[in-house]
């Protein structure tokens, strides 16, 4: 049994969900080992992870709309020093995944068809986007 | 250090939550390992996991007339060919978990006394859903 | 390659975002290994753990009122036997985390500066709250 780590940097234009299935999938094909579980953490409390419909784009725009409807920017929040994009960004997150574990069969996490890996951005603003990835198995 | 994988296939019959631990305490028993931790993961975008009380089953009916009354279906949604309940699919199933892990001590999972999982479908149609299971321990 | 694994028992006032980051730092820096991956499951379905800033404790506030105000007591559930906290109990458990897995690197879980490991109390009364912790790695 043997276990690998790394840490990808995800630039993020503003709020979005972006896929990070490919570098994922890159970086684990580099590891020497077939089976075992692979470990994804976001190191942030403004973004977060999920696993959606890699399809149709719009699936990612219609869950955008949904978040901004359940967690909107117009209530009176406590925490608004950072701007008014901030606390609801935090709640989205808690509603939503910071870490995901993916079983890896043959080499290959075994998503189904039309899964994807995403970086969900709440903030306005660019960031960097650091996900922590843990692979363990033989 | 071993593991172990397989994957389940759990028949739904429409919208509704599913109790899967008894499959999954199945195969677990079958594996060679008393302690170590036992992933599931399902493959799919509009059909989620989640954990839950297992003595009441109003908690699951209430539960899921919380998810239709908060991602309901009478929402201008983009994504919307395969059906008006797709798109409220995939943000339940965004707002639950796609993976859960649970520690395995002694050969059971930690699961307290009113806990159960459950296949959360969110689709109308009678689906086939494929769980995937991983276990690593010794 | 080795597993370690124990249950912190977290006593709970009342409703409320608890920080857990400094007891399950205890106890990983008295295993022995360095690098691997750390697993947390809450042991009940009506509180759940989030992982959240721990900075600004307005951020706390924020999401508690966030909570309340999606999954409301205001509600006729079905599930009302226990009190009208329990069902919007098992609500918020849903909608956040029964379990969080974290990489450990270099003997210290790989958080972000500004990540706090919470159990989210979401029941009036005081509770005793059992988190069961795993660890795997060299």
């Amino acid at each position: 049994m043997k276990q690998f780590q790394t840490s990808l940097t995800i630039p993020t234009p503003g709020p979005g969900l972006i896929d990070i299935t490919s570098p994922v999938k890159g970086w684990l094909s580099g590891q020497p080992l077939s089976d075992g579980l692979l470990t994804l953490f976001i190191r942030h409390t403004s973004a977060s992870l999920t696993i959606q419909e890699n399809a149709d784009p719009d699936v990612l725009r219609d869950l955008q709309d949904f978040f901004a409807r359940i967690a909107p920017r117009a209530v009176p929040y406590r925490h608004d020093a950072e701007g008014p994009d901030d606390m609801p960004a935090h709640i989205r997150a808690a509603l939503t995944q910071t870490q995901l574990s993916i079983p890896v069969s043959k080499g290959r996490m075994v998503l189904g068809a039309w899964q994807g890996i995403y970086v969900f951005e709440h903030r306005d603003r660019p960031h960097r986007r650091e996900v922590a990835l843990h692979v363990i198995g033989a």
